[in-house]
């Protein structure tokens, strides 16, 4: 099996246009095949802002209102996607911008109203999509042709819906259904070093985590919080075929690449 | 040779969500390979309006500068162009969504300032890309896999800059570099119903035109004004290996494919 990279950007790099930019040459010089699924950032936010148009939350989380599923769309889709082809065809990496509609490459349907962890009635996400299906024949077609996949967090439903999907889950599920042709390696990037010892201590990476030790570090509460869903999913990517999963700074990729930093998350 | 149909549609189908919708269901009914290349119309100025970003016009012709640039990329790439995907993968016509950047599809390069028709000095139209090559292999490939091919109008540089570029250019030249690999008919959809013998009669179309014929037709002032540099392409078209091209409405897509419909450009 060939070695495949699936590797995730978080909206902290795309707002910071040094590090992207950075982070852009990085990406263009890994070898080999790779998807690369970015996230939003705060440029959505913006827009919608200069606009006029109130972001609805509710329990912290934003709702996809008609308004702002087209300003994701055409910040997502648009503005982030296009930049970060032209900036890896700059560097020599013919790459190839995707949303989910685009050769159905990822279709989900729209999340059904979900009852509030604060009680109430059922919390409606609008348009928020939750992925069912990835085509990785598209996919493998392109990256035969040694063109890199740039995933832009949006959906379709196959009914002509476009929808909001948070770019993690679209990273899992495409690593997931890619792991049926490919050896892969999905790699998370974050604004900090890996899973830490020390919360406190960037530099208290803990290089390596098996399911074994995973338990260990959750019952002496070292992992807690936000880091327990995000390494449940690394579990839950790992558990379905997906070789590794590397969680660290984007900064380092190189490194996360070679295993000389972050934290691989594995089975054994 | 297989056939390929290479359908423009213009700003005025756009901005109609009515005839957006029966246009798109036409075109996923359209047998065989195909491409759609689709203009911007008056969403992005709605945008830049209501963003406050003035729209600079020079002898009538929009200048895009920087701000303008990222709005067309939003709205072209971004908004129309996956609203398209998405309503043509509900009609089960799979489609892929691309700007010049993605998969290097077109490269464009920066029009350099032009000298005024009014006089006085050059004018930098700004971030606007005149066509150099089309990435047949890439297009072929998608086209191979039952794929339509729906093109936004941005372009990109290979040096990182995305850049707007005319529908109606990106059709033409999409058409004359495929014409190397299908016998490929080149349908531009407008407000009327082809050429016409009397500018005021929709029902007077010229069902044909030939070299000969558009000569006599220019001589007797039947044709003037904007349809001559909208003929001069289409014969340009013809002569680098199109083997049709036709002008009609896009409410008639299906007819224009027939030719029962429309104004067919031929060479001979």
């Amino acid at each position: 099996m060939k070695k495949l990279y699936v590797i995730k950007i978080g909206g902290n790099i795309i707002d910071n246009e040094e590090k992207l930019a950075a982070f852009i040459k990085d990406f263009a010089a890994v070898k080999g095949l790779k998807v690369l699924v970015h996230g939003g950032g705060k440029l959505a936010s913006k827009l919608a802002a200069d606009l006029g148009i109130e972001q609805q939350m509710i329990d912290g989380r934003r709702i996809t209102d008609a308004a702002t599923l087209k300003i994701v769309t055409m910040v997502y889709a648009g503005a982030i996607n296009k930049n970060v082809v032209a900036q890896l065809q700059a560097h020599g990496c013919n790459a190839i911008g995707l949303s989910g509609a685009d050769g159905n490459a990822i279709k989900a349907h729209k999340r059904p109203p979900v009852i509030s962890p604060s009680g109430g009635g059922g919390i409606d996400y609008g348009f928020v999509g939750d992925v069912d299906s990835v085509n990785t024949q598209l996919l493998q077609s392109l990256l035969e042709q040694n063109i890199a996949v740039v995933l832009a967090p949006i959906t379709h439903d196959g009914h002509g819906l476009l929808l909001n999907t948070n770019a993690d889950t679209i990273a899992q599920e495409a690593a997931k259904a890619l792991s049926s042709i490919y050896d892969v390696e999905l790699i998370y990037s974050f604004e900090k070093s890996g899973v830490l010892m020390n919360a406190d201590d960037d530099s208290s990476v803990i290089s390596t985590i098996n399911p074994t030790y995973y338990q260990e570090l959750k019952e002496k509460q070292i992992i807690f919080a936000g880091m327990i869903p995000k390494l449940d999913n690394a579990f839950a990517a790992i558990n379905s075929g997906v070789s590794k999963v590397i969680i660290g700074k984007a900064e380092q990729l190189q490194q996360l690449i070679t295993g000389e930093a972050g934290t691989s998350i594995v089975n054994d």
